[in-house]
């Protein structure tokens, strides 16, 4: 068998079969063909399709190409959860301490930022001391002791997907169901959990704009993880305007922190009590949904969820009492609060251009080799469908000069629209995906 | 612009405008975007295809990547001919010194054998002696002195093509009409004359195997060369069979001065003097076809197109005296004569394994840089429809080894069918492909 066989085969638009798959993810780790052909084959993909029987060969011959973590050793069922990206998007950071002071475990890796989305482990970094790189021995300890941690890979997972993602940003086809969905499985199931939970952004901050094309993805990747043997759903949640109000490393910390102590709420607590709270149920702690984010609901109001925040950040050499005193956490030295100057309603936001907008003040990378600065960022004063006066707060920036502050005021009012008519706020769950079938939330 | 955003494009299956396609050639000629780019890009149009806008555009930005030759110092319109590739396929060296002794000129650029198919440089450089490199003003002066020259490429001529054209072999993208038109046609109009002869072959030796599609290629070739400003017209011959009667580099020069020599016939005469006829006309010595094949054959009959195949030998370095005693070409030391060993009607050829027989004995390559043994290879006895005998010699080899022959014994009984049923025998032309339509020859 030769790539070139397979190239060919998949450019008529058949079907490959265990093998060829197999063949293919272990070149894309080895690098044992050129990167040509795997290029080739990508486009190939791309426009052919791919079955979801091959969807789910790729996601295991991917997951196979590298290590798989075995999470055997913590008693419970264990559930992961993974987001496709977004901006203002915080939800591990707050459910991750609630779900385990449920008594559900969490053994979660997590990735870092790059584009317009933010990474869980950076915005971890930023509290000072916090490590996110520990080695499988002591994350499997972390978790049996206190019952959740959020680290980096541990070990060589999926490198067959180290190969393929690289090449599909600068061959044009990150847009492919079949590989975005491999991509994603294979590193939650090399990641060893027992159970997904699938956050499927849609809207103008996400990979798939548009709602068909979210169902689409979020069907196809529950049926793969069901396939694979691991009971998966997937929510589909709004991403046309930053999740949390908070955007930049430190600030969504501080943002989980503070509705982890009840004194602030809003899309990103609901989002995250509803996405942990299917975490409960496949962890197999509660009876219902509603039963669970009742669950939920009351490990917050007891302060539970926050001392196991405070928990997690020690056992990590982090700096605890951020969880009271969030001022510990960097600071910008610029500050400065925009309004609006404009009277009428928030009718639209591009996402996609709040999240640059961070990432051009510091918060973010271009590279993945770039420094981040953890203090940068801005909040958000205004949410879709306000109505406003030309008075009313738009965001405050955290900047680290002048010059970016002036910068980053321009490019949010550009990506932010006011307009004279009003407009609904915006939906925070669109579709639950089970393996059952679609759920659409009404209008 | 940047070949990613090109490449987008064209996976959304739109139209390129004339900035990028002269910038993705430009790219592919310069080598300055990496080849796994160049390779999503090649999948992408083999897989979204290309206007015939598009095609002609691509065509001329190949042209314009290297150099382009100036025939202007030779008299009279120069008429170019290609042939999509075959096997036994002889005609430029029969057509070539009968169009130039019937007084138009012929300043002819060909190529080398790969694959299943032989290369007329190949076929030449047999002849002891004969030279394919010459400096672009040594072909000019021959052509104008002596009515022609069949050379090497003088000059660097689309160099876009050498790129494309060695990624296109890994990456299952040959069979691309857009790109096969451009590659040929890239270069047939950076060798300079002023109007193309197309001989798109068809069948089991052939590119494009059926007919529908030879057609569809050569449809095409004929718009594209038309809105480049050239004349162009196409045959579609049959290649289900080799054209002529010898396979293998010095018996091919044997058979064409066989036939100059007025000592043999058959389908590679009809076919030489057909496409000859056709150059003839677009170069304005003949009101019609008829009248240029009859000018062929007189030309023929007189000995003026050995006599001019001559010259050239001379002229180019070689041993003339090979038009006098063919046996002064290489001859193989085991000879060996197959039999049919079964009674019934020769019903099938495959082409390509015939070839590849060939190339086994060593008269090909298997890559470029492999040697060639000029004296290798078989003269079939029998043609498609056949009555025979277990008696009838089926063909000669003329092996370097008898393990070789043994091998080409096996490789050449296996490739061609015996059967009980009668079949008629094989058509040599099946449409004429000109500006104003398509001309389909009666069964």
């Amino acid at each position: 068998m030769t790539m070139l066989e397979i190239i060919e085969k998949k450019k008529w638009g058949q079907a490959l079969n265990e093998a060829e798959i197999r063949f293919f993810a272990e070149a894309a780790a080895a690098k044992s063909v050129p990167d040509y052909q795997l290029a080739a084959m990508l486009m190939a993909i791309r426009l052919n399709g791919m079955t979801d029987e091959e969807t789910t060969l790729l996601t295991l011959a991917m997951r196979d190409s590298g290590d798989v973590v075995d999470l055997s050793s913590i008693p419970g069922i264990k559930v992961d959860k993974h987001s496709t990206g977004g901006v203002g998007d915080t939800t591990t950071l707050v459910l991750a301490p609630l779900v385990a002071a449920c008594g559900a475990p969490v053994a979660k890796m997590s990735g870092r930022g790059l584009g317009h989305t933010g990474g869980t482990l950076d915005k971890m970094e930023s509290i000072p001391g916090m490590r996110v790189a520990l080695t499988e021995e002591a994350f499997l300890k972390q978790v049996r002791e206190i019952g959740v941690a959020v680290v980096g890979q541990t070990g060589r997972l999926a490198p067959a997907d180290r190969t393929l993602y690289a090449l599909r940003d600068v061959t044009a086809t990150v847009d492919s169901i079949p590989l975005i969905v491999s991509s994603i499985l294979s590193k939650k199931l090399a990641a060893g959990s027992d159970a997904i939970v699938l956050d499927v952004k849609t809207g103008s901050g996400a990979l798939m704009r548009d709602l068909e094309s979210s169902i689409h993805l979020a069907e196809i990747m529950v049926r793969v993880g069901t396939l694979a043997g691991k009971p998966t759903v997937a929510l589909i949640s709004g991403m046309d305007q930053p999740l949390g109000t908070h955007v930049g490393n430190a600030l969504e910390v501080r943002e989980a922190i503070d509705i982890l102590a009840g004194r602030a709420g809003g899309d990103l607590k609901e989002v995250s009590l509803t996405l942990g709270g299917f975490m409960l149920m496949l962890a197999g702690k509660a009876g219902s949904h509603d039963e669970a984010v009742r669950m939920l609901e009351a490990a917050l109001d007891r302060g539970a969820g926050l001392r196991k925040l405070r928990e997690m950040i020690a056992a990590q050499g982090g700096d605890p009492r951020v969880c009271e005193d969030p001022d510990l956490l960097p600071q910008a030295p610029v500050r400065k609060t925009v309004f609006c100057g404009q009277a009428g309603y928030v009718s639209k936001m591009d996402t996609t251009a709040l999240g640059l907008a961070a990432q051009a003040m510091g918060a973010g990378r271009l590279r993945a080799e770039d420094p981040i600065d953890y203090a940068v960022g801005y909040v958000l004063r205004v949410r879709l469908g306000d109505q406003v006066t030309p008075e009313t707060p738009l965001c405050e920036l955290h900047a680290r000069t002048g010059a970016d502050a002036v910068q980053a005021e321009a490019a949010i009012r550009a990506a932010i629209s006011i307009s004279d008519t009003p407009r609904e706020k915006a939906r925070n769950f669109l579709a639950l995906i089970t393996r059952d079938g679609v759920i659409r939330y009404g209008e």
